[in-house]
C-alpha cells in the first residue's frame, strides 16, 4: 500500500480512516468540542436565533493563485454566513476523495482549512471522510456547512432592499473567477491575477457597527457574479436595481484578461467581494468604515434601489444597458 | 438543451440553476424557513446545547433494494442525531450531481429525501448545488449537515460505556451492506433482500424515556458494521467488551450471503441498526421499550462491558474470538 496517496481503505470505516481522521483531520477539531470521535458534535450557541448554511466545493484546479479549495471552502462558508449578519461559530467538514489523491495536497489543503478557520475564530467540531474509486470524483470536494451567531435582532436579507437604497460594493470584480481560470486552462497572461478570496465575517461586522439595521442587504457575488446577486435581490425584494459602470471599482488585470477571454466581468465569480444595500442616510459612514477595513479599501457606491424590477447599468458613453440574470454555463467548477 | 438530464448550466449560478432550485428543491424546504432564496436560512433553537453532525454520501448505486442515496442520507443524519440522544430539527441539503444524470433519477431521489424528512420531522432549511462535467463524479453525491435537539442533560456519548452496561442491538446485522453490494454488483441471490435503511429517532425516543440518562451509549454500525462501533466505544470508554454469537438477531438471507461472499456479518454496514450500552438495572425495561418499536421488534442484548482493553465474542462452540477494528478496503461506497 502506498502510504503517498489515499486509497480506498482511507474511507473503509476501518484502521486506515482511524489514522487519517486520528493524523490528519483531529488536529484541525477543536480542542473541547471535536476531538471526541462521535459522528455528532454536542455545541453550547448563545441565544435562540442562528444561521445556517451549507456548500460543496468543486473547484478545479484544488490549488490556485490566491488560494485553495481549503481556503475557499472556509471563506465560502464563513461568508454566507456574514451575508446574514452573523459572525462564525461552529464548521462541519465532509471530504469526498478520490483514490489515488497526493497525500501531500490533501495536507496543504488541510493547512488552508486550518489556518482560514483560526483567522475567522469558527471552530471545526465535526466531519465525515468518504473515498471514491479513481475516475469517480476529481481529486477532492469539500462540504462545509456553518453555524453562526447573528449580530442584531433583524438579519440582512434579500428581500429587504428599499427604493432608495444605496448600493454598495467593497473592490473590483472577477478576481476569483479570471485567477481559476487562468490556473485550469494554464494561459499565459502578462499579469499575475490572485484569487481575492477571504472571509469578509470582520468586514460586515464594521460595517453593521455603524450601519446596524440600516444595513438592509448583504450578497456575495460568486457564482453568476455581480449581475446575479442583483437580479436575486431585485427579484426577492421586488425593485429595480441602477449602477453605473464608471463607479464599479476595477483591476486591470481583470479587465484586460476578460477582454481577451469574452468574458463580462459582472458574470464572473467573487469570493471576497460583498454588494449591500443601505439606507442613505447611513450610507456615507458605511463606506467609511468599508474604505478602513483591509477587506474594502477601493470600496465604492456603485448605484441605488429605484421602483421598477430591473438590474440597469448606465455606460460610459450615457447609455442606460440591461443587465440579466446571467445564463447558459458560464465557467463551470468556479467553485 | 437536454431536459432530461442536468447539464453544467444547472450548476452555473444562472437561469437554469435558479430553475432547477424553484422547481425541484425549494418544494421540498420547510415553508417558512427554507424558501427565502438566502444562501443561509435563519432558524429558532430551543435551547442553548445542540448536537450537530455532518455526512456525504456517495453509495453506489444510486437506487438498491430498500432505499436509495435520498432516503440513506436524511436516515444517515437523523441517526448520527438520534445517537447523541438528539430529536432532528433542521436538515442542510447539498447536491454534486454529474453532468448527463437523468432528470428523474434526480427527481426520484429528491421525493425519497422529501418522504423521509417529513416521517422523522426534520425540516431541510437550506441548500446547495453544483454540477460537475461526465466522468467527474459518479452520478450524484449529497452531503446532508443536521441541527438536533438534545432531549435529556446528558447526552449519550462514546466514552460514557460503564463495567457492567449490558450491550443492546435491535436488530440482524448486515442488510444494508448487503443489499446494496447484491445491486450494485447485480448478484443473482434468491433471497430478496432489502437494506434497512430507517430513521432511529423515534426508536431512541423510546429506549430514553424508560433508561433516561442510564443509556450510556449509542452508536449506529455503519461503515465497518458491529466490528468498527464495539472497537471505537471500546476505545473510547477503555473497556472490553464481551458479546455471544448465539445472542445476535439473525437474517438468515444475510447470513447465506456472507457464507456466499465470503465476507464477515459483523463488518458489513448497517443503516437502521443501533448499538447501546445501558446501565444494567434499566437494561431490561429498554429492552422491552425496543422490543414494542417498529424498528426493535427483533432486539436482544447480546453482550456486556467488562474490564479491559478487548471486544470478543463467545462462539457457539464455546471459544472466545476477540473482534478486531476491521482493517483493510471492506466494501466501499457503501453510504
Amino acid at each position: 500500500m502506498n502510504s503517498d496517496i489515499i486509497t480506498l481503505a482511507h474511507g473503509s470505516g476501518g484502521k486506515m480512516m482511524q489514522e487519517l481522521i486520528a493524523q490528519e483531520l483531529l488536529p484541525l477539531c477543536d480542542e473541547e468540542l471535536g476531538r471526541g470521535l462521535e459522528d455528532a458534535a454536542e455545541l453550547q450557541v448563545p441565544g435562540e436565533r442562528l444561521i445556517f448554511t451549507t456548500d460543496s466545493f468543486t473547484v478545479q484546479p484544488l490549488e490556485f493563485p490566491g488560494g485553495d479549495i481549503g481556503k475557499l471552502c472556509i471563506c465560502g462558508t464563513v461568508n454566507d454566513l456574514a451575508m446574514r449578519g452573523a459572525r462564525p461559530l461552529y464548521i462541519s467538514l465532509s471530504l469526498i476523495i478520490e483514490e489515488g489523491l497526493e497525500f501531500n495536497l490533501l495536507r496543504r489543503v488541510l493547512a488552508s482549512i486550518g489556518n482560514a478557520a483560526r483567522e475567522t475564530g469558527a471552530a471545526i467540531v465535526t466531519g465525515d471522510t468518504k473515498v471514491v474509486q479513481r475516475g469517480k470524483a476529481d481529486g477532492l470536494f469539500i462540504n462545509t456547512t456553518g453555524i453562526g451567531e447573528p449580530l442584531q435582532q433583524r438579519s440582512p436579507g434579500a428581500t429587504r432592499a428599499l427604493v432608495g437604497d444605496k448600493v454598495l460594493l467593497n473592490g473590483p470584480l472577477g478576481e476569483h473567477g479570471i485567477a481559476v481560470l487562468v490556473a485550469r486552462e494554464d494561459l499565459q497572461l502578462q499579469s499575475e491575477l490572485e484569487s481575492d478570496c477571504a472571509a469578509l465575517a470582520g468586514l460586515v461586522e464594521a460595517m453593521l457597527q455603524v450601519g446596524g439595521e440600516a444595513v438592509h442587504v448583504l450578497r456575495d457575488p460568486t457564482r453568476g457574479g455581480l449581475a446575479a446577486a442583483l437580479n436575486e435581490i431585485a427579484t426577492a425584494s421586488q425593485v429595480g436595481i441602477e449602477t453605473e459602470e464608471s463607479y464599479l471599482p476595477r483591476n486591470p488585470a481583470v479587465t484586460g484578461a476578460c477582454e481577451i477571454l469574452g468574458l463580462e466581468p459582472l458574470e464572473v465569480a467573487n469570493e471576497g467581494k460583498l454588494v449591500a444595500m443601505v439606507a442613505p442616510e447611513v450610507a456615507e459612514k458605511v463606506l467609511a468604515a468599508m474604505k478602513e477595513h483591509p477587506l474594502g479599501r477601493q470600496s465604492a457606491i456603485i448605484g441605488e434601489v429605484v421602483e421598477g424590477d430591473r438590474v440597469t447599468m448606465k455606460t460610459a458613453l450615457g447609455t442606460s444597458r440591461i443587465i440579466d440574470m446571467p445564463s447558459g454555463e458560464l465557467l463551470p467548477r468556479i467553485c
